[in-house]
């Protein structure tokens, strides 16, 4: 009996060293990007150590689409708007002929693509509008219930990023208080980041529609207007940083041309620093895009040469999510 | 010996019944007011009762003027303001002959007064902007440190009310998350607010200007534009709570007809309910102003008999700093 203990307790100790059991990032493959965020975690957050910052001040903010859920064949959003405008075509006859709402409702993804940011705001404007935001909030919780995506056949919020999920509450255990900072509609996220990211909503940033407050029946409402009030993407992130946070942040993760500035903006402050992007690489388990894998750019997460050379020169950790993660979602074996 | 301690404990005990050594609102005097706020609180945080509010969702928004510090004979940052057009002068030959800065220059309060909101945003605008955040942030952190109120002769970030940074703290220790809704610019309240209220800079809301991220000398700034972004007062309060926290309050507090519509937005929730005004008819202590004093209404903290005849209809609470206030500001006896 007290073999099989001293037994046991070797293979315990064995399976220990290198993280092992006490692993916080079970899902991350052992390389140089796995020790780099370990010890960016553990030098900001060791009392006495030279680059210890104060709990209130380990702020990280995280990009969404395609850094904590998938991107891909398209923003999450934008199918969640291109089922609405089939919802609410009997409502507009006039969509038939007009741009980009006829390529919607002729499943032209090709045209919905070429119309672009302006075409996606056009979209959402159109869909998101016209109630109050209770009722949206509604419409949005219902999608997520019922969409599936194309590929995966699962529901949109069930394809997060198993690795990403770790980092989360590897940071959060740490003491970080965890952001989204996402171009992505606010109003759109915060329906499920609680569950999906145990983010919660007032730590969850995003693009706006202006908004006006009413008075229905003696009862104040929130109504949602058709008109664009803030983009969070590009300078529009650290913008954002500093007006809500109003804090700088000391790690930032992204994974696109959307997330350049809000790195940047993290990595001009003073003191250890950690900036990540996630590199999409990954076709068989998830996708590949972009040019620095030797094949075209995407309109959905445009990762162009110049920022893997800017990450590059600054230090950046790139993270393949073919070679450094040993699986993408939470349902892959 | 023993005599003497049971002596000692029967006066602990008679100390601490009606809250006594417990009370957690000292500055408080007994009354329906007080009483209404410990029964608020207890009941929304003890577990099993029927009006229990989970910890996230315990959201406490506070007004900053006229709420929580002094905003008599002027807001704290109308007088930096005239400080900075004053200091800025020489720079601008061209405000001897344009209002509002004239008024500035000459000294002329009821002219400065007469300029009203847009008055006040030409100042603001005009002495905010034109510097990156950081020079900004140092420069309003200097003026806390030099500039003193003219009736009290104190620094401005002493002026905060005893009874309210009580109740902040009461607040916090029922798992409230504590937030500043203030129609004063959310720059020009980060450096104190910690400091003064306890509140972190990502739990304060207010008016912004917009802002440009450049780069300078390959190095990311945020510039400060000298256009108004958003004002965060009346119906903008609940519309930024909703943008910023997206989740409705359960306690709101304010002290005029700017805090009215983040009142109503709170009191439209289900659920318990706390919304309070702060009503200044202490000019022995502070001041008194508006009309439900039989007084002339003011400029800064307007406080109209229709936003007192709704307090009433819906049983906010009227707190009154010359009744309901032991002291006012920490320095009084």
């Amino acid at each position: 009996m007290r073999r099989v203990f001293l037994f046991l307790a070797a293979v315990c100790w064995i399976g220990s060293t290198a993280f092992g059991a006490d692993d916080p990032l079970p899902s991350w493959n052992d390389g140089p990007n796995k020790a780099a965020i370990v010890a960016f975690v553990e030098k900001v957050t060791t009392e006495g150590s030279p680059d210890f910052v104060p709990p209130a001040e380990r702020i990280a903010t995280f990009d969404n689409d395609g850094t904590l859920w998938c991107e891909h064949p398209m923003y999450t959003q934008l199918a969640f708007a291109l089922d609405r405008v089939q919802a609410l075509a009997p409502e507009h006859p006039e969509w038939k002929t007009k741009q980009p709402f006829q390529a919607v409702l002729d499943n032209d993804l090709a045209a919905i693509g070429d119309a672009g940011v302006k075409g996606m705001v056009e979209l959402v404007t159109a869909t998101h509008a016209g109630m109050i935001t209770a009722q949206f909030e509604a419409i949005v919780a219902d999608w997520f219930k019922t969409a599936r995506h194309p590929r995966f056949k699962r529901p949109y919020n069930e394809l997060v990023y198993q690795p990403m999920l770790e980092l989360l509450a590897y940071l959060r255990a740490g003491g970080f208080k965890t952001y989204i900072v996402s171009g992505g509609g606010v109003d759109f996220m915060r329906p499920i980041t609680k569950r999906a990211y145990g983010i919660p909503r007032e730590q969850v940033i995003g693009s706006t529609i202006k908004t006006a407050f009413e008075m229905r029946d003696g009862k104040p409402v929130i109504m949602r207007l058709p008109e664009l009030d803030f983009i969070d993407d590009k300078t529009g992130k650290p913008i954002n940083i500093e007006k809500i946070i109003g804090k700088r942040p000391i790690a930032a993760f992204g994974n696109s041309a959307g997330d350049r500035e809000m790195l940047e903006w993290t990595g001009a402050g003073a003191g250890a620093r950690l900036m990540m992007l996630v590199f999409h690489d990954d076709a068989q388990r998830e996708y590949a895009y972009g040019p620095a894998n030797g094949l075209a750019d995407t309109k959905f997460g445009t990762f162009p040469e110049s920022l893997m050379n800017e990450a590059q020169a600054k230090g950046w950790v790139v993270t393949s999510m073919k070679n450094d993660w040993k699986r993408v979602f939470a349902f892959d074996k």
